[in-house]
């Protein structure tokens, strides 16, 4: 397994690549690897004959006051995760400012409504952070796919689109959700929470999971949904960031479940901010 | 010469390129090709074994009002010269509509003053036009090296900085202006010139020639330059547009001509705007 710093040292890497015809399966992370993040390997590893993982936590997608700093790190015990339990070519790890040296000013930015609604709301020039930084991985790696994970559905669904628009050779690939046992799902910040915290926790999922049951058993009311969503979350005493019905190809707001749409919410577990999601085809 | 009009075949083309380990020059015009442009492509054919040149008239760098619609579109005269006169191995002419699909919404901006000043300012939203055009073709066509005129010396620094910023795999050279006897810069907008504006459109040059014999003898003040220049062109009874002096690496308006500074011009024949200007090395 390979570990590169150097961005120049990348290009000669992915040159090299191409040029011995291999295709190359990427998964951008920010580190503090779980099992969700290996999921996305183990894809990728079935679709392509190299693996590329970077990690490299992204300070233009955090916004002031949010927990950019105290993110964690866990670069040794990362390296050896990916070492010790798959295959993976290679492991990009830049430092910040390789990423985005003194002076850099040029930003990739999804100009519509998605960016702006559900976690964009809450967290303005996020999404625009999250475009231009894979910009400049896909412009590094150049792979053939990009694997991504459904638990920030709508960051996949930017990215997707980011790609499709501005004529990136890559395919977006859309992984499943991975969860614990008791339905939560697999995330980094995770760690941030108290034991007691960890137990509150599942209610997110639990609520989507009743959302489901609704839509199952009939209701096709987005507002009605949301509500018992929002109930049954402040009901264990947590605090909700949003709660949203949106379709799947614009993320614009559903009135009615009808087609694709995504269920999602983001809540707050003391200060530790939890999103989890799901995807309703009817 | 290959003529590929379909993005996709573009990427499998120059997929077979990177395969072969063909270094790739890339010359990216908007057509109505002269002089100016088949000097990027000598160049370009003395520094890489494979030439493409795409031909796209880009909509999205044109203002309200300005000359989109009428801007000229010789495309069957543009192929015929690039066959006749140069080896050009390939020929990109994509569509309006390829290149942003109805719906497309990503955009690639310098967020800096680099972008607001000179023909920025003049041009509100041009240069986003420009470097969100070239990232997409930098996409599609993964060029070794992109050939930029000195001509449009703002747009050359920008798109080196766009190119930098976001790590490209690509190199940004920026070539000579090339002109008529007469010293008037060669642009696809001369066309519009009728026979006695074309007479007097070399004033645009005389005045900056007329600039650095200035700094040849002596003069530091970049106002006084500026207002030697306003003078001359005026004389000729031309609007001005603007006439600025700016640091080549920033460009920020400069007090005095120090290091490497721009002396840049933009005037209004009739209603043809032409922009000129010199690079000083001091």
């Amino acid at each position: 397994m390979k570990i590169i710093k150097e961005i120049s040292e990348m290009h000669e890497y992915t040159a090299k690549l191409k040029k011995r015809g291999h295709s190359t399966g990427f998964v951008p992370t920010m580190g503090a690897l779980h099992e969700g993040h290996l999921s996305l390997v183990d894809r990728a590893s079935a679709e392509n004959n190299k693996i590329i993982v970077s990690i490299f936590v992204n300070p233009t997608q955090f916004g002031p006051g949010e927990d950019f700093d105290k993110y964690p790190r866990p670069l040794k015990k990362d390296l050896k995760m990916l070492k010790e339990t798959r295959k993976v070519d290679c492991v990009f790890t830049p430092d910040r400012d390789m990423m985005y040296p003194p002076g850099a000013a040029s930003y990739v930015t999804l100009e519509n409504e998605m960016a702006n609604v559900l976690c964009g709301a809450s967290r303005p020039g996020h999404f625009k952070g999250v475009t231009t930084v894979v910009a400049e991985l896909l412009n590094i790696v150049k792979p053939d796919r990009l694997y991504l994970g459904q638990k920030d559905a709508q960051q996949a669904l930017i990215l997707s689109k980011m790609i499709k628009d501005l004529h990136y050779n890559t395919e977006a690939v859309i992984c499943p959700i991975v969860r614990e046992k008791d339905g939560l799902a697999l995330s980094s910040r995770n760690a941030y929470l108290t034991p007691e915290q960890r137990d509150t926790a599942p209610i997110l999922y639990k609520s989507l999971q009743m959302a489901e049951s609704m839509v199952e058993l009939g209701e096709r009311s987005a507002e009605t949904i949301k509500k018992e969503i929002r109930r049954k979350i402040k009901e264990s005493g947590v605090e909700i960031d949003y709660v949203e019905i949106a379709g799947t190809e614009d993320l614009a707001p559903a009135e009615i479940i009808a087609g694709n749409v995504l269920i999602a919410a983001a809540i707050f577990v003391g200060k530790t901010r939890l999103i989890d999601n799901t995807i309703i085809k009817i």
